[in-house]
């Protein structure tokens, strides 16, 4: 049995699998602000979804958590968490202190691809491309999460593909974040309703100009960073979360039909079929909360051992 | 014992591997253009390394070629080998049959990038940025050549980073390849030189106002190369090779001066320490051909056999 836990800057998920990876239990809790009420709201998660689960937190659990910022897996340490109010926590350590569990913590958007490739299915090697307030992606090879030299794989948001674009908040210039994300949508059409994006889209269904520019601009971002990766990690799969997905088809389509312009202009892009690669991830599913479940486990015990986990190397 | 082919557009390099790794012997014939020649100068230069080796052609010898175009190792086969007169070729299965002893194909850029991790000694991961007349990447992790689901890991030189950019051979516009490899070289710096690199770099060092420029935009495009393979796979490690790299420390400097000032003006770049990863592939070094020899020993014959390489995990 496998617990993880998914903190997000406004509610923490968690959930319980099974030996089979199946879901088993799932509660979500408000998050609080602030390492403190941040380790509170995951504690409450955790006791919470465990009492769902019908089971007890015995030794033999293993927790993995999900957060955003930068993380050191090693230590279960997270830094630079802006949305949570954390500048540094010991996360791991902390949570598994007041839970008495071995926690695991990995970056949310790694997390999440590794869920996301076991909720869907997925073979072969795929991308989660993570289109939140940022964009990133994470990369899973044959079910292992690909973390790069220094956890730095996926950081394909700060990848200019404009010397005359927007400036980014990286300090660099036309990155694709800036023009496929959530606040590369508030740069491009401000707006204060409650969801932008739909507002963009319905905007330019109405046949607004302007909205018309601004959703092709998103759909050729979302376009150049599938294309990134295809090109540089040769994905089979490229899998379209975060936020921004919400709007499902009516992302995925002018996604598409930039992706198969691109392909009827260059017989090399239309080799890779890269347009066929592509897909959402169904609204709603815990893909981070699942992932760091998964996360939690690797390294596993011994078959037949006791069981506390052993740290990955 | 292994044998190792890198097949080029003039010359055919073959070496012999000893047990540890270490080359015992290394040849160079000319190559000949189209199926036949291309398949006797293989033939030549395997006999000549083999004699050079002071040994025989056994049964437990593998071979590895590498070779330019499309290749599938599954089947030895390869495609559009445009500069060595090859639309299409059983490479593997015909000079197997030749020589009496299995042969394994891989795309030559992917196999240099085995040769340079083996022969610089690299651990981790790290990337060959190859910038020949295209441009092409072979990523190696752990040791192990990542060919991606199709075999189009590293194909970098196909990704736009400017949208007003040069018209490539792709039919995309604005491609890396465009401005840092061989023919991006000869587009914006048209020469009649036998060295055209040499003749652009000579002119800048003399303050031609066009040359700076060129070799301005020549020095961005391989440091974006490098950023995209840092951003995407995180590679610990960037080696640049191919015929451009002969330029070495001319070439490397004005490189590490773009990185360097990118990073001035981006916190998050500077933290990945991007232009300390870079080093140039010395020149000389039988990269291909040593990296063919490696790939001959993966999926080779059962364990057990006598003197047989036991296949690389």
């Amino acid at each position: 049995m496998r617990l993880g836990l998914d903190i997000g800057g406004t509610k923490t998920d968690a959930v319980v699998l099974d030996a089979r990876g199946g879901v088993r239990a799932s509660v979500r809790v408000p998050t609080g602000i602030g390492p403190a009420a941040v380790l509170d709201s995951a504690e409450r998660s955790v006791r919470a979804v465990i009492e769902q689960a019908g089971t007890g937190l015995v030794a033999a659990e293993t927790i993995g958590v999900g957060i955003p910022g930068m993380v050191d897996p090693d230590s279960g340490r997270v830094r630079h968490a802006v949305n949570l109010g954390v500048e540094e926590l010991s996360l791991g350590a902390e949570l598994s202190f007041r839970v008495g569990v071995p926690v695991r913590v990995e970056n949310d958007v790694k997390a999440a691809s590794l869920g996301t490739y076991h909720l869907l299915g997925l073979t072969g090697s795929a991308a989660l491309l993570n289109l939140g307030t940022g964009m990133a992606a994470g990369i899973v090879v044959d079910g292992e999460l690909q973390r790069g030299s220094g956890g730095g794989a996926g950081e394909i948001g700060h990848i200019p593909v404009d010397p005359k674009g927007a400036v980014c908040s990286c300090g660099q210039r036309g990155c694709l974040e800036t023009l496929a994300s959530g606040s590369g949508i508030a740069r491009m059409w401000p707006s204060k309703a409650a969801l932008p994006a739909v507002e963009l889209f319905d905007a330019a269904d109405a046949g607004d100009e302007r909205a018309l520019a601004v959703r092709d601009t998103l759909a050729a971002g979302v376009a150049s960073a599938v294309r990134v990766l295809v090109l540089t990690v040769d994905v089979q799969t490229v899998v379209i979360g975060g936020g921004v997905s919400n709007l499902g088809g009516r992302l995925l389509s002018p996604v598409l039909d930039v992706l198969r312009d691109w392909e009827h202009d260059s017989a090399f892009l239309r080799s890779l079929d890269v347009a066929d690669r592509v897909r959402m991830l169904p609204a709603g599913l815990p893909a981070a909360a699942v992932g760091a479940a998964l996360i939690g486990t690797t390294g596993a015990p011994e078959p037949g051992g006791v069981g506390l986990p052993v740290p990955q190397d």
